[in-house]
């Protein structure tokens, strides 16, 4: 509060309580170590952005900023997975730890003013994932492959509960696209440009979801 | 070639020419200092996107993913913009040089298979370039201000020529946002978050733009 908001006494702050309501904060006094502040939480989160991520587990800087990235536009559930082409080493990443995701959810949501926090599930195996996991997690949702071969373009202004799935920098293997398409999800391209995930994901957010 | 790619003597790459056309390249002799290709190029780069990006300018690390997501992506003109609320210091920044500029666009430009260098300007006096060359610079073009405060929402699928003007991490003050519209621009909404630049440039490109 005092190096970045530069907040003083008397100062109102927009606050939030994590997986609760959102409101506003008076500092009454402070400290170097400690701050009283007058808090009222009376305003829901912003609405959720119904979206299941499924992404091939990207290298640790990617990770973190699509992890800010998701949490900030409200995506509230993240399956990262192995794939063939995905890099083995990067699931040694302290990334992964439970504290580290949350700290980059919680600087995302801040970003954002929301308050829910995502829940990010981590799957070190391809095809149990797929065939055992899968259909109970994206029941309801349609299932898209993100694919920039697709002829198929991502629909515009979906507005319903999606799942996408995204592959590694070096693209899903057909038997990988094979295994999404017999759980439903079917390719669709944002164009022939092939995207940095942390490009990608809000690319395709922002184009399902036009009325949030 | 060879640490990257892990390319040997036989291999076709795709390859481009800068602001030509794309192209494949195989590899006839290697050594450490030098490659011998024989090169065909006869594919035009992927369409651009009719877009003028209007920037207030963010921090170095952050300018630089802007660059990188913006090239992928075919925007070919981006203005970096001075505003009340931003940092006086990032104008110090080596990011801003020539050659710093280049290598950034070209690591977008390799990210999706583009070969035409975007132009980026910089714009150290606000008033000037508001009154002075935006209306030049944006004839034809249908202006927006990215203000997530907006009650109108960005629109879905424009297709056409289109100029955003994204401020600062603290906002445009009122001043600018009245001098942008004087030149015709209107506040539009991607929803009531406040998205970091770094994301809000790719969402609003994915929405305005749904036929690339």
């Amino acid at each position: 509060m005092q190096t970045v908001l530069m907040a003083r006494i008397g100062d109102r702050l927009r606050m939030g309580l994590i997986n609760g309501p959102r409101g506003e904060g008076e500092i009454l006094s402070m400290s170097s170590s400690s701050v009283t502040m007058r808090t009222s939480f009376s305003e829901p989160p912003p609405p959720a952005v119904p979206l299941i991520l499924i992404i091939a587990l990207p290298r640790p800087k990617m990770l973190r900023r699509v992890l800010q990235c998701a949490a900030s536009m409200g995506v509230k559930r993240i399956a990262l997975i192995r794939t063939w082409k995905s890099e083995k080493s990067y699931w040694q990443s302290p990334v992964l730890d439970q504290e580290n995701l949350a700290h980059d959810l919680i600087l995302g949501l801040e970003q954002s003013g929301d308050t829910v926090m995502p829940l990010v599930t981590q799957h070190r195996l391809f095809r149990p994932f797929i065939e055992d996991e899968l259909e109970d997690l994206t029941r309801g949702f349609r299932g898209f492959i993100a694919d920039p071969s697709s002829g198929s373009p991502c629909p515009v202004g979906l507005n319903k509960p999606a799942a996408v799935a995204i592959g590694p920098e070096r693209g899903f293997i057909p038997y990988e696209i094979a295994m999404l398409e017999k759980q439903g999800f079917t390719s669709v391209t944002l164009g022939e440009r092939i995207l940095r995930v942390d490009v990608a994901v809000p690319a395709i957010i922002s184009r399902l979801f036009t009325s949030i």
